[in-house]
Parts: C-alpha cells; structure tokens; sequence
C-alpha cells in the first residue's frame, strides 16, 4: 500500500464509504505488512536507477537467468557478482546487451539512463596485480550504482615510490577505495596521505600466515592512520557500496 | 623548505649568487626532507583547527602535561582520549578551560573559535548501556573535529521497538556510527533501513565465546547490509574520525 | 536380558531350579551388559516410531544400501542425512517408497503410520535463500520425528520489515528455529519478538572472515536475546531434533 | 497508539472532525512509532510477573540501588546477575526483603506473588564443584522465572558412577541443564540418557588449552547426542532463560 | 549393596523368604546405582594408598581446611595442587606431618607406609629454569603415587651438549617426562634417542607468539619423533599421573 | 665407525704403529661423526625386528617402490602409512609377501620372524564408524611393532551401554588407544574406568565448530580423568608407536 | 630526472635560460615524481645484475611468457617463483637457455654473466624430505642472486646424529637457512650450534594440529636459541633473499 | 675432558701405561659427555666477551643478585632484560659500576674492555612513540654485544614524510632493525627502501583486533617487501641478537 492507496482508504473513510469497523480492519494488518514496508523501503524509491545486486556465486546457469529475467521485466538495472566465465557468457548471451567484466566476475544490465550522481571520483587503487580482480569489483559496483570511478594498480608500498608518484590522484579523489592483500600495509599509507574517506579492503592474496586474508584485515583494522573503515576479506562490492553510500549527491541542510 | 625559500634558492642562482654546484648540494637533499615535507603536510595546512591528538593510554601525568603544554603554546586544539579519571582530574587542574569526559574518557582543549564544519548531523547510536563509553568517544571525536553530533542509546536488536520507534532520526542522519558489542547485529538492521553511510564499531562488551569484541568484529564485517564499514574494537576515536572524513565539506568539483 | 528373562530367573532361584550360587553368577555380569542395557534403552523403545539416523556423508552407497535395508527389515522408520544426488537416486531405485529432498539433501523411509506427536507447529525460518538446504534439514527431521512444520525464506535482518511482516507467524509457532549464516542476526531479532524457545543455527554461508561460518557462531552464541540455544554449524539436523525433545507431547505431572 | 486510540482516530475522520490530510499526518508516523511498538510489545504484556533481569557486572553500588528502586516502585519483580559480594550486601541493606546468593552471585527481589508455571522440574546437574558458580545463576534465573528446580553437582564423566546413581532424577526431569567446563563431555552422556530437552553450559573452569571454556564450548557443540543445544560460556542465566522458554505452560493448541 | 548383600538377597529368595515380585522391585534399582558403582569402582579398592587429589586452585584456605580433615579422617594419603604459599604455610600449621613444596606449589599428606611400587625411575626433565615449576609438580606427582623420580634441570635444545652429556640418565629411565615452554622442541630430541615412553608437558613459559603455551602444545603434538604423548599445558600433575599408568607395577599375563 | 674400528686404532696406537698426534688427528672428528653416531643409534641395534616407517602421503608410486626396495634388501621389515588404494595395490604387486589394508591405509613387510614382544594386550576402541581408519592405523601399527592387539568399534559415549558392556575387555588391556572426533569425550569416559595407560587419539571426524579435529583435540587435552595423554590429531601411527614404547617387554632393574 | 638533468636545469637557471618561475615550475612536480622516483631507486641501479622476480602462482602461461619476454628485451636477469610442471615446461620451450627447476618450482633467465658476490657459502639444511621443494626454493633464489649455496636434507632433531655429523658444514657457513615443518625444532638446535645468522623457514609439512605450516611457525617464533629471525611459511624464496641481503659484499665503512 | 687430556690419555696407551681395553672403556663414554661438549662449545670461546644474558621477568631480586655475582665473579660481561624499575634499583645499588635502563628494563654489567666488533652501524627505528621499550631493548643489547647503534623513533607510515626524510640515515645503516605495533606496515616500507638486512620486530602495542601484537607479526611475516625477517612479538633483545650475527665481523673465507 503506497501512499496515494492510503490516501484513498481515508478518504473512503471520510465519505462514509467505509465504515470504521472496516477501516480499523484494514488499517490492522497494515503497521508491518503493507504500509510499513512502504516506509521502510521509502527511500530506495527515492534512489531510483540502483541496481538490484545478485550474488551470483553458487548459484547455478539457470537460476542466474531466470532471476535475471524477472528483474529485467521490471526495468530494474541489474548487478551481478562472483560469476564465472561460463555463468558470464551465458548472461550474455541471452542479454547481449549486458556486460560482463571478467576480471571483476561481475555482468551489469543497465534499462535506465546512466546519470552520474556522485558529486566526485571514487578511486580505487590496488597494492599488487593479484589485487586487481577484487580493485575491479569494487569499481564496477561503484560505477553501476552511478558514479566516476578512477582506477590504479600495483601501487605497492614495498615500492613507495609507485605510489608517491601518483600523489596527485590521490589528493582529487572523493573517496579513495585502498585494496591490498599480503599485509595490508597500503591503506595505512595512503590514509597518512589524504583527508578523503578510505575504505580499505583486505585481500586474500597470500600464502601461510596469511590465513586468507585474515593477516591484511588485521592489519587494516589496527591502521595508525585516523579514520580508516575496512570491509570483509574480498569485499569489492561491499567497498564500492560504501563508497556509494559516501558519494552519493545530497542536500546540503 | 616551503615554496618561498625554494624561489629564494633559485633567484639566488638566476643572480650568480649561488653556484650551480653549491645549488646541486642544497637540492640534493630536498626531495624527502624539506620540499618532501612540506608537499606530503600540503593537505594539513588546509584543514586548519584539526585538534592534535593524543592516545592517553599508556602515559603518565607528567608526560600528559608536558605534551599538552607544548601543543597549548602552538595554540592547536587538542583531544586526547584513554584518560582514567585521576588523569583527567590532572589535566582540567592545569587547563582549566579544557572539558574532560569521564565517559568518553577524553579531554579536549579548544583554543580555535569553533565552528560548525559538516554538512549534516552525525548519529550515534549504540546498543546497550555498556556499549556507552565507546559511543561516547565516537560522539567527542566528531564533536571535536567540527560536526553536530546526537546520540541515541540503548536500541539493541532484541528489542526492536525502541529502534524502530527512532526511524526518524536514522532518516535525517547525514552518517552513522553504531556502536555494538555482544553479536554486533544492530548495524545490519541499521544497514538495512538507511541510505547513508553506516560506520560499525564493535565493543568488547561481552564475555566467554564474545572473545574480547571478536564476535561482535565478525559480526559487522560479514554483515547482510551492503555497504557497511567497519573499525577496530572499542574504537571509537576511529569512528568519530571516520565520520569527519565522511562529512566534512568539500567543494564540489 | 529384559524384565521377564529377569522375572524367569528369580522363579526359578525361588522354586530351588537355580541355585543361589548359580543365581550369583548369572546376575554378576548383568549391572552393565544385559540389565544395564535394557534400563539404559527403555525410554527407546517409549518412543516408538522415532527413525533410525544415519549420518550419509562419507559412506559409499554400497553401504548406504546395506544398512538401509538391514533397517527396513526391522520395520524402522529411517532417516539419511548428507546425501549427495547420485546416493539419494540409488537409495530412490531401492527404496521406491523413501522420498529424497534433493535440497535438505535427506531420505527418508517410513514404515510406521504417520502421526503427529509434537503439541504445536516447528517453525523454521532462514536469513538468505543461500540457508535454505541446512533449514530444510531441520524441517524435514522435524517432520520425520512427527512433527508440523511451517517454513518461511529470505528474512534477513537487513530487510526488517519481510521479517516483521510475519510476525504473526512467529507468534503462533510452539518452538522456533531460526537459520542464518553471514553475521547470524536473525536469532538475536527472533528471541526479542517471542517468548517460546528459539534454537539458533548458524550456517557456513559467508566468505572471508565469515571463516565457515565462526562468525554467525560466535554472533549467536554471544545473542543479546535472552535464552536463545545454539546448535553447530550447518547442524540443521540438530536443531530439528533439539525441537523435537522440546515439543514432543509429554503428560503434566 | 493503541487500538481504541486508533479507533477514535479513524472515528474522527469518519465524523468529518478531522480532515484527510490530517489523518494522513498522524498515521504517517505510526508504523513504527506507536502502533508499531504497541504491537511488537503485545507478548510482553501477556507473560506479566516475569522479573526485570539486570546484569550486574560493571555496574556501581550507586547505579545498582537506583535502578533496582527505580524497578521496585513499578511492583516489578527483579533479577539481578554478577554481583560480587559488596554488592550483594548493599542491595540486601537496601531491600531486606530481597535475596542474594552469594555462589550464583545473583539478586532477586520478588513483589508478585510466587506461583509455579512450569509443567515440570528443571533439573540442573554441573560436573564439577568448580561450576557450582554457573550452575546455580541457571538454578536461581529458572527459580525466578517460576520453575521448580532441582540441582545435582559433582557428577563429571570421569566417576561415571556417580552420575549413572542419578539416573531416575535424570528421567523425571522436564529439561536438564547441564554445566561442565574442562573437556566439557557430561552433556553427551546425559544427551544420550534421556529424551528430554538438554541445555549444555560450557564453564570457563579450566586452564591451559582449556583456553578460558573454548574446549568445552567445541566440545558441546560437537557432541555427537543428538538434539543438544548450547549456550555461551558460564551463562547459567542464558541457560535458566532458556529452560523457562521451553518449560513455560503453554496451551495445547 | 556389595555382593554378600546380593548374595543375602538371592538366599531369601530361594528360602521363600522374599517372593520374586519383592525381589524384582529390589534389583530393578540395582544396575547403575548400588552394584553398579560397586563394579564399577573395583578397581579402584585394588589400589590402595593411591593419595586422593585435590585441585587447591580457586579453594580458599578454610574449604581445604575442611576437605583435608574429611580424607585425613579416613585415612588417606592425600596430595594437594596449585597452592599458593600463604595456602600451603596453612595446611602445615594445622597438619605438621604434611609436606608443601613451595615450587611445586603441591601439598602432600602421607599416612600409609610408603611402599615403592613402579618397576623402574621416572625422569623429569625440563628445557629452562621457568619450567621447574611444572617439572617439580609431576616429580612430586609420581613421588606421591609410590614411584621413584629423577629430575634434571636447564637442559634445552639450544645448549644442545648439556643434553647430550645426560645421556645416560635418559637411557636408564622406565619412563621420561619432558617439559619445556617456548618452541617446545626438547621431547622431540629426547624422543629421538631413547626408546621408552616419553610424555611431553608444554609450558606457558615465553610470551608474545607462544599464546600462552600453545606455541609449545603444538610444537609437541606435531613432533617429529614417532610416539611421544602429551598433555595439557601446565600439566604437571597429570604427565607424573600418566607416568603412575604407565610405571605401575602390575602382572605379566 | 663401529666399536672394532676404535679397538683397531686403539690397538695400532697401543703397538705404535700409529703416533699419538696421528691418533689425535683420527679421533678428534670422531665425536659427532662416526662414534656419535654410533652410540647415539646404540639402542636401535637393541630393538631388532622394528620395522622401517615411511609416510607415504606425497610420495609418488616410483618413490615409494624405490624405498621399499631399498630397504627390502636390508631385510628390514617395513610400515608404510598414509597410502591410498592405488598405491597399495601397486605395493602389493611388486611385494605380494605384504599386506595392504584399505581403511588404515598401511602397507606392512615383514621379513623378521614375528614374535610377540609387548606383555600385554593393546586394545584399540573408537568412538564411531567414521573414526575406523584412524582406529586401525594405530592396531596396525602395533601388531607390526610386535603387539597383540583388540579392536572394539562404536561405543561412544552417547549409547553408553553399549561402552559399558565392553568393561571386561577394558578391563584387562595393558594399554588402551581411544579414538574420537566430533567432541571426543570417551577417552575422559574410558579413563575413568582403568588404571592402565590411556592414549588418546582426536580425528578429523565431525563438521563445522569440529574445526578438523580441533575440538576433539582439545577436549582430550582438558579432560577430567586424571593421567591421559594425547596425540596428534588422525595421529593413528603415534598412538600405536606410544602403545609400543609402552608395552615392550623390559628388564625389571 | 637523473642528477645530469638536474645539472642541466640549475645551469640554465644559472645562465639566465630559465626564468625563476619557470624554475619553480619545473621542480614544483619533481619531488615524488621524477626526481624522488630516481633518488628512492638509486640503489637499485648500484646492485646491477639483481634479477627480476615474479610471483608465478596463480598467472597463466601466456601471462607469463609475455612478461618474461618483456623482461628479456631490457636484459634482466629472470627469476619465476611457484610454477608448476606445464608452465615450466612452456617457459623452457620458448627461453631454451633458462632453467626450469621442478622440485623448486622455478625457472631461471640469466642473461648477464654470473659472478660470486656474497663473501661466504649460505648453507640450506633441511629436517624432512618433504621440506625438499621450500628448501630448493631458498637455494635456487640465493644463487640467482649471485651467491654460492650448500644444501643438506633430512637432519631433523629426532635423529640428531645425522645433524651432529655435519657440524663442520655448519661451522663454516656465512649464513643458515634453516627449513622445516612440523614442530619446527630444528632451527632452535642449530641456532645454539652456531654463531652466524639463522633465517628460519617453516613449511606446510604436517597434518592435524600443524594448521599448515603454524606450529612450525609458533615454534621458530619462540625459539630458546637467541637471535633466529623468522619468515613466512613456505617462504623459501623470502628466506634465499635474506639471506642475499646479509650476504651481499659491502664495504666495511 | 678437553683436548690436552685426550692427549694424555692417547700417550699412556702407546706407552703402554693403558691397555686397549681401559682405553676403549673411557672413550666410549666419551662423545656426547666430556669430548663433545668440549666440540660442540668450541665456538663460545671464541666469541669472548659476548655477554652473559638472563632473562629477568619472573625471577626475585634475590635470585637476580645471586646470579648476578656468581657471574660476576667469572670476569662476565652481563646482560639482564625485562627487569622493573625496583629490581633495576636494586641491581645497581649492589653494581654501581652497571647501567640500568628504565625504558629498556635492562641492566648491563661490563667487565671486559669496550671494543666495538660489527663493521657498520645498527639502526633501530620504532613507528610510535609506545614502541620505544622494545625499541630500545634491542639497541641496548646490540650495544651490550659490541656494536654502534643508532635510534629513530616516531616514523610511522601514516607519517610518510618523517620517515622520508631520515632516508640518508637508512641508507647508510648496516642492519635495520625497525619495531613496530598496530599493523605492523614500517618494516615492509623500509624494507623497500633499502637493501641491506631488514629484521622486523612486532610490538603489542595496540587494542581490540591487534590481539596482542598478533597482527603486527602477521603483517611482518606477509610483508610483500623482499626478504625481510622477523621476530617473536616484543622481542627487542631477539632482535639485537640477530643484528650482532649479522654484523660481527668475519674474515672472508
């Protein structure tokens, strides 16, 4: 029930073409069925253009198409994660309007216009080349939710110079997306470097202690740069999704 | 070596007065000592009012004062936070001006006139009473950096009226900090009803298989909401600055 | 030995056919082996109709063939547990009669008449569609124990308002099993909504520092909810059973 | 906002002494406000005598007093958990008619008149004298909550013996606790002596890899009795709460 | 009831003197209860002299007070562990034959003749000085339960000729308990050069990355020496107890 | 160098026919080197008849017939473990003198006379049918280090009875292997019953919160009866081995 | 920038060329880019002849062949780490003159002529044959660096004659790496044996209890011979260029 | 029995003043006992002057003087670590020719003449101010083992520029030893800074999610700057000591 249907009960109501007996009936069920869901999904009317987001991994060729098939019907945009190469030709096969990113396992399909929303660039950048599949997620997500993203790799702080050498992006970004694995030292520099958001985002490239990813996320969360936000090992999207909640035009008050 | 020493440098060598070989030794040792410095510190000179900040755990009386001394002198705005009450006793004896927070545990010294520099209104809320004095870090922080700042407590998930019964405050928030211990789950649900920037903390509130704040961490890192980011245990300091970086104003490019 | 072998024993020491000695020596190994069993077993055979379970994984379907039919010929009710496609079809072809869930990945032959024993519905209700085959499990040994069952999907934390949206349902179930992976908040929510018992089950669905499902663990063990239990990891079996024990109809002293 | 208020509401508009426009104004905010905790709420109100449980740790003599007074006025009947001794003292001066038990470290303060309401006896049974502690907070939280307790200690699975003499208190019991910490194994044994719902607390008792009630915790969640569920680390009340979720008198529908 | 009781029964039986349905109802309650404990525990009246033991941590000095009295009373040797030294000045005030090993942190209170009973010497021996106070707990362990001891101080790995010229003490040893903290890697060399049972103690002893013992638990649990044994960390009691198993005397069959 | 090498120097020195600096020249690398050796393996010329072990995971069939051959020449008898069907079939071919068994995974060659060499009886029982292979690497292990061995399966502790029924067989083993996963609380059980040695095997048997054997780990290390001793987890091949250095027939000294 | 430029610069400056703004201009970007490039990597052109290394897990062949052959156009030397048999077997079809290692999983391209730089021989002692490929690994790496390399296997602790006897290898080695899984213990053994620096490697080797290469690691970390340092596990290639690092042939100041 | 003794005993058997059989007896115990220790220590007498070290927590200030003399007494220079500022008092009231460092908890006691040994310099650098202590442990005990030391403190990656402009100091260093806590991130950027010997010492400083220092040394270990090492958490003297076998001075082979 949106609000014009509420809007209709009511003034049933005060026409008298409702009893009060039926309204309070109707009213009844409403607090978390009908009307409440309205309020609480009030505001994703409001971001009209965003994606639905499927997590695609373990689901199989036919489900992904099917539930790809629904959403479309709907206009919705569509963003689909953690897709193998198989899943993602598929995808485009019967979309082949869609597109899908091997290196980040994602497939968009965008039905409405694209309008950039963000009011900066959303950078992304990754310590080493194994990073990249989870740096791309991210900027994809980031992209299909409506925003610019800038993307650079093998910024290494073992190699500091790579990184210093690109001083200048950093300091135009809106938000800067920091991806590492190994030790996750990347963020901790980088946060030292700029007063932008960043969101770090541990990977779990590495071997022995780094215990999938558990020695980057460590290390991210313990950062002695000020204000640093981490999301899960691997967590391109999450990251991207963050840095849209952050970017996001909105009203001054 | 700022920008005017540098073009004092290099009149000197367009008059004769310098060398080039007297030039080539001044320069040599500049790209990361002075010049270095001062290009990295570029972005600090622009954020004029940002407290210096000190972690008071660990230090004495004595090492308090004096660090706080030096930096009053400079006329900085100081926060300093992990304060125990004789500490924070210690300070306001000395600087009377400043407030400490038994709470919070912090001290903030403001010599800047104060102004309001955020765009919105950071929330901060927390899930049960014990989670308190970590929400209460968040809320100094962010105080101190320039923002407005409410506060909501007690609005656990296991009783989900009281949260619900403040969606109004959620919606107007231009950041949220949620401040959880235990299982961490009020972020998820806080996730899921906002469009904004959501920042988790997890406390060490808690006992037995809680692992000092462990459950909670997990919690939020492998939260169902997309988007959410995440700091370290108990650390509110990081949360408030976080959110800063989140609200303060910037240009529009 | 059961109660008439030890009634025939005694008769015959009183009728002077067994001597006192004798009558020692048949009863000295009786306390553990014999006796012992049957006082141990004699709430078993109370509960008749209770299926025999076997525990799938890693047994070949050579095996699984043979103890199924060593149990059919006496007449048990059975209950496989952790079968993959190919075993459920050959115990399908053998067993025509037995029904396999592909998803909860059980088989389930019943040879005793059916009938409810629980004295109120077994809800069971999962967080992600990625729950469903460990929420499943626990339906099905629910109903295999005699039992009703409702289910209900896909109500995560993160869209509060399709949780709250059956409340109703909540509020009639007689226990209630809530599945959840990721952060496992959906317990925490439950327990808050209702007063009948809740037994939480975490699920390994997650990446990362989700770690198999530790995270949805710990957020469980750790609820703010009073009174929740908590079974291991994917144990949907478990919880089904733990339901059990709490719902089967007992008489009021 | 409750039903007559919503009634009179829509009253009103019915009667034309309120117009459309404002009906929508005051329901807008309804979902989740006032109708919306009304609901949530409902079940509260229905299990009325069932105490107000505080958890005492961290909390000072001061705040102690005044919110037991606060509680004490509204007539409710009040548990308090994690007192140390000192405490305990200065709520029994304070309340003479209360109760403090100094080994579960709880505080109960009763004002509604005692009735029984389980069906059965919840039996509590600890392996060692060292859980006495987390036994009896189970003990006292159910005795609380309106349940007939019975308590059995120092039957661990070392001395089976000692445990198996008690085998007829173990069969007529509604629900067990059980408490164990070390290797935490009683559970499993007594999982597999009756079919009664069985609670296991795992106890920080232990040292080395016992590490702080983690053995014990795997141990009950791993236990190969079916149908067991847990509860976190000495929570003796998680596990009181729990037994009176499952032992509430409840209508047969 | 023991077995002339039983026997006592049987005879009224078959004099008539007790009907078989008498008789039924009094060996219905026999199996786990009073035979049963008594076959049970027949192993134990076979080792007689065994001390009864006591964990004295967590015990204040009245309740050991009370415990030791109770089995001083009944005659048995009693062995006491983890006393403090104000704890153990106690016990020798009030029982002055008794023995407190201030190291060992053990209290000892013989009161049958000691007798010798193992068939060779259990060696003791330990990697560093920090360790001699688990060492010591399993020499006047296996002291207390009739064995002869040896023990050995400082002989760790990386002062590898201190071992080495102790070797004929390790090869003249029935049994051999190595403890060690730190990496834990002494019973891995002791194991390789004898062929007698070896027990390895992992201390807590190191800080940092031995987690408190762990390191060492692991190191020993993973050596490379085939068929070493281990306990518990800190488990001084329980290696010289394992080492009572291993050395008692008992009858070739 | 062997014992009649040195008696040659010796005697050459003795005759002359070797000078006293040629002689220091000779046995100065002795110590380490040759008579080091010597004496460090004195006592594995004592224990003839042990076979050769090889771990044979990870190594291919080549290598695995390469060392077999090796080894058969020096008539030593020879265990191999960790081998999976192919490889044993392999083995077999080349070596149909020895035995492959499928569930230990073990390959044993035997070309010494057997002899029994322990003083009695090894039993080996397991907590459930999926921990037999551990079981039987361990029985496997023993008998072919020259031990009479019993197997008992499936009596784990929830079905105590049937544990119970097996006290005669428990009763007279001289050592006693217990094997278990999921929350390996038989051994505490078993340990409880005997006097005799008990070595306690987790396995890697369970799921989720089992955390590959960690939780059975554990529970062993932290059990309630007194004197256990543990191994590696799915360390079969240990507990046989320590079995073994427990059970060789000594001298009494 | 290279100092030649610089020159240049401040000539033109020096010369009246180049204004001062101009000047200002140029070097304004200097710091992090060009010239700060330049001075961090100075020292990467003084140690000519280092060659190029590339993780090799986890890219493709073709990945692979194209940036060797990039490589190979500017002359460097190439070393490739973790490749297995097939993308050895394709390097070493298209580069014939490198070499492929299969046990170490490396290929080598030296294209520069070798010459010995360390001043000493870095020994690679092993303590199991499964620790062959980690060992190799830190050999093949240390003699790409440009240094001459021993290599013992199969010295573990529980055998240490076999250590013993190559004590004069150790004693004359410049460094040691030491490799081993398991518990670990070897590298606390030779660290007490000799005084040159130790580079402890653990490995992967074990099962159970080992977690992968952590008790190895745990152990080294905490290892009783003072001044061991420590790398990853399985970081066989880290440990070679430790070793390289201390080396390497400097000039004593 | 040492080399001018085995000289003796050589010369009385060609002398004849020892038959071949009393030789053999007396070399036969030799290797591992007299002889072999003399071999295996042969190396300590040729590092004179290293000092003695004793590990001072845990020990009384009566142990510690008593140690401390009877060393002293032997002419040793002494090295004690961990000691409190009332041990330290005590040591030097009783030494007032030794230095006690309260940041360090180090006492040194020099007996031998001063000489510096290493051919370059030690830098210890240290990322925070609360890194100082262990910072300066390892400073002091390299200095205590004869080498020059420099110390930078406070150069934290979130301060890039701090760092960057000590890069003179870097590069001329001989060995850099860099002690960081929180994430650990100092060593990997130095590490890529420089090419001589890096050793990385984890520090506990930090809350929550450092776990004590654990993630510090997991970012260490996972540094993706080459061949860097590293040590136990808080292992200053560890570090010290490695330092020294790298830097004492050997002659070229």
């Amino acid at each position: 029930m949106n609000p014009s249907d509420l809007k209709h009960l009511l003034s049933a109501l005060s026409r008298g073409d409702l009893s009060v007996d039926e309204g309070m009936e109707r009213l009844k069920t409403l607090p978390f069925e009908d009307l409440g869901v309205a309020t609480v999904d009030h505001h994703r009317a409001l971001r009209q253009g965003a994606p639905e987001v499927v997590f695609g991994q373990g689901k199989s060729i036919d489900q992904l198409l099917l539930i790809t098939e629904a959403m479309a019907k709907h206009k919705s945009d569509i963003l689909i994660t953690r897709l193998d190469a198989e899943k993602g030709a598929a995808l485009c096969e019967r979309f082949p309007e869609g597109e899908f990113d091997e290196l980040a396992r994602t497939f968009v399909l965008r039905q409405s216009p694209e309008e950039i929303k963000g009011y900066g660039t959303i950078l992304v950048i990754c310590a080493g080349t194994s990073d990249l599949p989870v740096a791309r997620e991210a900027a994809v997500t980031a992209r299909a939710l409506g925003h610019e993203v800038e993307e650079i790799a093998d910024v290494g702080v073992a190699g500091l110079h790579r990184l210093l050498a690109k001083s200048e992006n950093l300091n135009r970004a809106a938000v800067i997306i920091v991806v590492a694995g190994m030790e996750g030292a990347l963020p901790s520099v980088v946060g030292g470097l700029v007063s932008v958001p960043v969101i770090a985002v541990p990977t779990s490239v590495g071997y022995g202690a780094a215990f999938g990813g558990t020695a980057a996320l460590l290390g991210m969360l313990n950062s002695c740069a000020s204000g640093l936000t981490v999301v899960n090992i691997d967590n391109g999207f999450g990251a991207g999704f963050a840095a849209h909640r952050i970017n996001a035009r909105r009203e001054t008050p």
